[in-house]
């Protein structure tokens, strides 16, 4: 039995045991911090020369713990790579919302594409080859690659049916468009001078200046 | 002794030994048939997946007769990533040598560069990280990309120079060109219906589309 005076000092402090909505958070929490710590390694050493336990260790967690949240290094590296995809899945969602014509809802989505790719699931989608994944794993992410070029295809196609974009072959265009802005997960450093926006813009200037179809020469 | 008539018989046929000359003949095309097997499977299967014996396998031969000719598995990838970097250098120089203005050269660059991308070892150049590479190895790699990178600058410089090419950010055209250039080699099946010929020339004529200045408004 507690004293009162314990009781008043108990009611002061917070409980030291976590509510059940508590606990839950706390393991989303561990869960992105691993899956972050993960992201980044594969980012830097690659795929093949990370292992868990390194991952573990740069958290001073033990590889188990690692298991317990995200299964093994095969399912961390799908998991990282259906963050990304799904990062950008959601930019082409909400460039679906968005007003305007073809080339400029293609520019909005080109300009959040990118900014993707320079962040640690978009770099870590960019640098995985399919062959890093598992036979099953890696059907699942070629068909999530597949939804975003169907996305990108279809911004394209609707552009050059408002006459936005002048005609062209649309798969080899998207293809163009997205291989441009998937190589910045290669060469930009977040430590660098200019951030991610600011080469997004002028990347997808670069990209997007000729798609418009030439005004017609007006007679002399 | 030999009776005449097996001198005879032995003249016909060519001596069962190998001159000097045609000796060197002989290694260079079994060091160029083992470094071709080795990058087909870095490609295919990714260069930490590949072991040498799968390559000696796949020739009918031994691991050490693939260390005789080309060195371990590091030393071999060095030498696939130098031979593609060596083609895009030569691609460069042979450019260098043609006439027109830096856009038409920068176009021709462009066409070729591609061209290497879709071939074994310019897939290779592009489908390894640094990361894949020992340290030192890995520098030298750096080094040959940064002066290809410095070819196409040049160009784009000088197509600023003559007035082909709109003033920009020379490095970001370049990193947004090769980007765009190095994706096929993710993506390209050799055995797919379109010719690399074909999709080099139609991704160049997307991409520079918008690099000329703009015609200047004429009054209404």
């Amino acid at each position: 039995m507690t004293s009162p005076t314990a009781a008043t000092a108990a009611n002061e402090r917070p409980s030291p045991f976590r509510s059940k909505a508590e606990r839950a958070h706390d393991r989303g929490q561990k869960r992105e911090a691993v899956l972050r710590a993960a992201v980044r390694m594969f980012n830097a050493r690659g795929f093949h020369a990370t292992s868990l336990d390194d991952v573990a260790a740069s958290l001073h967690i033990s590889k188990p713990t690692i298991y317990y949240y995200l299964g093994n290094k095969d399912q961390v590296l799908l998991e990282c790579v259906t963050r990304g995809l799904g990062e950008l899945a959601e930019a082409a969602e909400r460039v679906r919302e968005t007003p305007g014509t073809g080339l400029e809802r293609l520019r909005a989505f080109l300009f959040l594409y990118a900014k993707v790719n320079m962040d640690d699931f978009g770099r870590c989608v960019v640098r995985t080859g399919d062959e890093c994944l598992v036979p099953k794993n890696a059907e699942r992410f070629r068909m999530l690659k597949r939804r975003i070029d169907g996305a990108m295809r279809a911004l394209i196609e609707e552009g050059m049916a408002d006459g936005s974009i002048a005609p062209g072959d649309v798969k080899l265009i998207a293809f163009t468009l997205a291989g441009a802005l998937n190589w910045p997960a290669r060469w930009h450093d977040p430590a660098g001078p200019e951030t991610p926006d600011h080469i997004a813009e002028k990347m997808v200037g670069i990209l997007t200046a000729g798609l418009a179809p030439r005004p017609a020469e007006r007679p002399v």
